[in-house]
């Protein structure tokens, strides 16, 4: 063969390029403080600053490394800033990102066990040691008759909860012939809005999502769903799916998993749990209790990827039988048939989630635990609730704030009395300073904000910090009026 | 504040563990070939190996990547193996690599535009530039009423598109009220599993998604298409959408799109273009009559994690009317309302999936277009297809084997004439040798081997190599017989 361009970066290339990338995201994170928080960019701004066409010619690398400086930085909004407060948090750590990159050099695709039994095979052990870690039932070990899976985020563990509990309901002829239209499923009105993008897609349909009225502290209701489904059967409806969260997105409510546990069971409905937001904190024993009641529970997610330090997409999704979950989204065409699979003696994870293909994910959650162990994990958790704690207490203090929803963890709700005007007017400021990033919802109708801890790297300071920030914008309100 | 461990891993050390886990990655890609392409470790054997319990304590990160050397290696597959012709290509590539390393550090969640805007803007961009670079119609570009978007995997993409013919048919409201049964989809029976799956889950039901009978090369018969379509209006269904393949997972068959559409337009029909094998094909300007017709698709995604040096996952999934793909999936829960989002003027790209969250996925993408230039694309996907009717000339020319169907660009599907059990027996002897990889289908109820062209770094040598391999296997057939 005559030697031609090659065009691939080689090793020794891609090792020097690597050793720069590697020494920008440190750089990154050392200087990540001096950023706005929220991207400042305008609609457009960025595209505007791209070229029009692709190159023809490929471009050297360490082009493309400034121009990630230059052109896609300043449309940054940093999650990964100690002083992100908004949302949920959405956390990156070393062992996380190295464990990802191991991940990407691999390459494997672990559609088949056989397509790289070491991604299967760690998954499955990975997420058996975070059943005694969270405190969660045997009955979800891959020992029994469960097992647990790698999501890439909750909406997909909440479709696959949905839709195993659709085709039990039915017998599993929905996934054969087709929905009927009758099938009915519940959740808070609290609940996060994936369980209504979950009944849109499964063709149960939005209105078929009951949302059941919350109590005072944004909890369900147990009362209200025994009502509602007591109703549902007498119009001929079929009832299957029950929702309970622990931690909504909007003020981290706790649901009452056990009673809603108790009627759901008296109807036959699937008990699903959703820890997305705050699951991690079960890996502290004293936070537990919120969680009580997951041990009736027929599937089970929290993410990793939002405050477990591993980066995103590394949702965690259990089942307590996993042949429910199988039977509902099984396809086994002749190109993926293989002899491990016919043997009956392994996992095949495409079978357990919506897409075929699957990455090693596990890869980076393995990391992260064993990086931290059990103990540095629990650290920060309880360094996270304390700092919380202490923001909720100033905001108790403060004869201009309120809390609008009790603080079980690491959200904390909170208004400035003055009315919605004055809480959007903060918050606008406040994101538009840069100086930190925080969000807001509606409780009860009132716009109340959201301050939410959680990333890595937040410390007192930053909290104090923040403190200060909001106290400042008040004043100059009130200074204003 | 007191001193205290921190558990975290510092930049500092960050930047020396990641040198090392970059070094070991050009390693592995230097040693590659060193391994058996398909591991050879039976099912339980990597669990076995690892502790039975999360560590208490954080352990050395050098024990973490050794472990990866000593426990991990043994059960991959090695699908950045130039040895590696089964199922499909899911290549790696150094700047695919680092693209993705560098969301990782970034850690954004780019489900709003303003959760990143670079995130969104660098997405459409690409995916703009991606419309002239494989000669797809304007009207997928952003700046019409159209519109690209980066999914996981191409089940994503076809159940997206399934899900918005759905509700375009049912005028919106199969996703608030629920299917009826009575809506039914068109593929052929070549078409991928994913279709199968994506019915099952969006509540139409396997049985209603027809399988349309094909010709002598595998593809889709449009007579038969419009014989089906119009006994299902006649029995009072509603058709809905028909799925058209550019290079099938199982042969590498060429649906004739033009035809299709014209048939599916008649009945309005959304018609979408499953190009996840073969549309990276279509950077060559000589190959794009494969996918003619596709001007005429209300969908079309092809997946530049298979063939186009993008490391998993990347699929990228174009609609004409992205208000279609919007109305059918979109929520908007008060705490992820903002500013941005109520002008109209951005995209929020959580409305174009199934998921919430997302990645800021574009960046390799963007890294690879930009390091090999459209020219380096070109040259490689050139060189494969040169590769594959090389070999498909060896198999034509060989007494003992035949070609199973036409070999359109880089799969082989051939026989050797002594019938089942011996391709299954070449087939296992070559996989278990750890040699090569290749994987089997059927075809007119025949055993069929499928070597599959497209790995990254699969040069002329590793072809002949496979083809010595194969007929090695073969002779030692026929001497035993």
């Amino acid at each position: 063969m005559p030697a031609e361009k090659s065009f691939h970066m080689t090793p020794d290339e891609f090792r020097r390029h690597g050793h720069a990338v590697v020494d920008w995201i440190a750089d990154y994170h050392s200087r990540v403080e001096s950023f706005p928080v929220l991207s400042q960019v305008k609609p457009g701004q960025i595209r505007a600053s791209l070229p029009a066409s692709p190159p023809a010619q490929g471009e050297p690398f360490e082009t493309l490394l400034k121009d990630v400086e230059k052109l896609i930085l300043p449309g940054v909004t940093h999650w990964q800033s100690p002083n992100f407060f908004a949302y949920f948090p959405c956390n990156a750590s070393g062992p996380g990102i190295l464990g990802d990159l191991l991940s990407s050099g691999l390459g494997v695709q672990g559609m088949l066990w056989s397509t790289s039994p070491a991604c299967t095979e760690l998954e499955t052990h990975v997420l058996d040691w975070l059943v005694p870690m969270l405190g969660l039932p045997e009955k979800f070990l891959s020992s029994g008759t469960g097992g647990g899976v790698i999501q890439d985020t909750a909406s997909s563990a909440a479709l696959c909860a949905l839709l195993a509990a659709r085709e039990r309901a039915t017998n599993y002829t929905s996934n054969q012939k087709g929905c009927d239209g009758r099938i009915v499923a519940y959740a808070s009105t609290q609940t996060h809005s994936s369980l209504q993008k979950a009944a849109m897609i499964a063709g149960i349909g939005v209105e078929n999502l009951r949302l059941i009225e919350v109590d005072k502290n944004f909890a369900m209701r147990p009362d209200a769903l025994a009502r509602q489904i007591e109703a549902d059967k007498r119009a001929g409806l079929v009832p299957c799916f029950v929702c309970a969260t622990v931690g909504t997105t909007s003020s981290n409510a706790m649901d009452p998993i056990a009673e809603i546990a108790r009627v759901g069971r008296e109807h036959n409905l699937w008990l699903h749990v959703d820890a997305a937001m705050s699951g991690t904190a079960a890996l502290c024993p004293e936070f537990r209790h919120l969680q009580n009641g997951s041990e009736l529970a027929d599937s089970y997610t929290f993410n990793p990827h939002k405050w477990m330090f591993t980066n995103f997409d590394c949702n965690c999704f259990w089942v307590a039988d996993r042949k429910a979950l199988i039977q509902t989204l099984s396809i086994l065409p002749e190109y993926l048939r293989n002899q491990a699979t016919e043997s009956g003696a392994v996992i095949d994870y495409r079978d357990w989630h919506i897409q075929l293909g699957r990455r090693f994910r596990s890869l980076k959650l393995w990391f992260v635990i064993r990086h931290y162990g059990v103990e540095g994990l629990q650290h920060h958790i309880r360094r996270h609730v304390q700092l919380a704690q202490t923001f909720a207490h100033w905001v108790r203090e403060d004869e201009n704030f309120e809390l609008a929803a009790p603080v079980a963890l690491n959200l904390v709700c909170f208004r400035h009395k003055g009315g919605d005007a004055a809480n959007q007017t903060i918050m606008d400021r406040l994101n538009r300073s840069g100086d930190l990033f925080l969000t807001h919802t509606k409780l009860n109708g009132n716009l109340t904000l959201r301050l939410c801890m959680g990333q890595t790297n937040t410390e007192a300071r930053h909290v104090e910090r923040a403190w200060k920030r909001i106290c400042e914008e008040a004043e100059r309100l009130t200074a204003a009026a």
